[in-house]
């Protein structure tokens, strides 16, 4: 066991995007597990769109991090000392931690990962953990999508939305995703199957929609809010749903951002609007994880990983995320 | 039978409030039903937020009013002719027509109303015929609240807004109104068991919002969009719901209206936002109208009619609830 440790801790709040200030990286010393707790060893770290709203102070769906507190994150690891009954050293562990190479395990925030078969540590941390049972309980529990329906997805060459298409087909939908380059959109319809997909960067949006959606939108699976929401909106079907999973376009903005505009829809159209966060459905993930295995190993669900080496390059690594850099699931190698 | 009729016809669509050259109201014969059709007297009419809406070619739930058209409304009549096996004539009907004396009954669009007990024509029409059964399903169905919740309506003082505070009551919930007098708020709190109102034109309806409701806001039911879903989205609680079922506050604007910049509430909190038209619930009208009329003999619910005289008047009464010059349900006694 090494004699130090390095931690990522908030010092400031970010105003637009996440300057070098931010957060700090130092060395520190390795903590020591007490009675019930025990001390793991990060090996992945997942850079998720959430992280700038843990970093910020707006309105959010848990306390955001404590000014000099480490940052919080997705984590994956091994436990390498042990004084809780459940874990032992070797067990791969993954939920709420933070930003360091070796850390407590806090009670009810870690569970044990797998083992799932053929599939590797790396993959299933980041289809399990959090993604793919947000793609999951997003689209069946809220979308509640039935066969023939369409489905447009934002962000659908990020991690959560390119499961909410694959999803989508397995069910007998159109799937028609939106990204920002030629070749997300090439990926999407050549490699995952979607139906179509558009370039929000290059195409007019609205009739790019149109177009791709003859039948107009049943399920908008928002993952990013703002301009496509709005052209989203104005195209939905009667009782249409909108899974609200994230609203990425608006988390790095320094000012106020204006609502959607075409809100009266959800009136005329009687839509279904719904925030969720994959947390409330923990004591579901199970079932998630079980029909996602199933997928993966029938062959009908295809999972990418972005991921790039080094804790220290957390943070320029992260920022990928809000400029659509990213293709697939955003995350860090650590050990 | 007279020989004359008097029909209001929508002659252009209305900008910002309704014109005096929005509508013609003029002589026209009397018409004839044909094989299947009945012809019936009108006897009240109706006037709803939702007039404005079909008179605009906004986005909207239904087509909206033809230029040349008579113009649609819910009507309350009396059969006088009849070339239709089930209806005859005295029959006292009541649905979707149009602003005419003389109206020929449209299969599917009407429907017998009552008899009701001791029930008055004019209450059964007013509370049964769309108040009541928007606020029952509305708040009951979208809504789901719990006892010990708190429940807020916008537009406390109008038809459906006071319905919804009732049954907020006797489902055991908190109930807060928004109205735009002071005369109003007392009539919510003293005579109808409101446990608080906020007047929105004298008070900060953010800070006063806070003060009403210490345990947060679990139901919103929006019946005006604008600055207070704004402030009430702010105030919402985690899981909250927010049936919507009108947006008054804009129906008049002549621009582009700004969306909730509270939106991200909805993610926050995990809020489900639903909109929704009565005329959906059709088939459960019996549920709604039999729970009305219970609560009513018990006592437990009071209805405020606010009726004028004549049909020759209801452009300028129509515009007394975008103006909220109403208490109650708005109405026309025609004959």
């Amino acid at each position: 066991m090494p004699e130090s440790n390095r931690v990522w801790r908030l010092r400031k709040r970010p105003v637009g995007a996440i300057g070098d200030d931010v957060l700090s990286f130092a060395p520190e010393p390795i903590p020591e597990p007490a009675v019930g707790q025990f001390l793991f060893r990060l090996n992945y770290l997942s850079l998720d769109p959430t992280n700038r709203i843990w970093m910020s102070d707006m309105d959010q769906y848990m306390p955001p991090v404590a000014l000099g507190d480490a940052m919080r994150g997705v984590v994956c690891g091994t436990v390498v000392k042990s004084n809780h009954a459940d874990f032992a050293p070797g067990d791969v562990v993954s939920g709420l931690g933070v930003w360091a190479d070796y850390q407590i395990g806090a009670p009810g925030m870690l569970n044990k990962l797998g083992p799932f078969g053929n599939v590797s540590v790396a993959d299933a941390f980041g289809l399990f953990a959090v993604v793919g049972p947000t793609a999951y309980f997003g689209l069946l529990d809220l979308g509640v999508p039935k066969a023939g329906e369409t489905v447009v997805v934002s962000a659908a060459a990020g991690a959560v939305g390119s499961i909410v298409g694959q999803i989508a087909k397995i069910k007998g939908c159109r799937a028609v995703g939106l990204a920002g380059s030629a070749a997300k959109c090439q990926w999407l319809v050549n490699d995952l199957g979607f139906d179509a997909a558009i370039n929000y960067k290059t195409e007019d949006v609205a009739s790019a929609l149109k177009r791709a959606c003859p039948k107009g939108v049943d399920i908008y699976f928002d993952n990013v809010g703002g301009d496509i929401l709005d052209a989203c909106l104005k195209q939905m079907n009667l009782q249409g749903r909108i899974p609200t999973c994230g609203l990425i376009s608006q988390y790095n903005a320094k000012d106020i951002v204006p609502g959607p505009i075409n809100y009266p829809m959800i009136l005329m159209q009687r839509l279904k609007v719904q925030g969720f966060i994959v947390l409330d459905y923990a004591n579901r993930y199970p079932e998630a994880i079980a029909a996602l295995a199933g997928w993966l190993q029938q062959g009908k669900l295809k999972f990418r990983m972005d991921m790039y080496e080094g804790l220290e390059n957390a943070v320029i690594t992260l920022r990928k995320l809000y400029t659509g850099e990213n293709t697939g699931k955003l995350m860090i190698h650590v050990a």
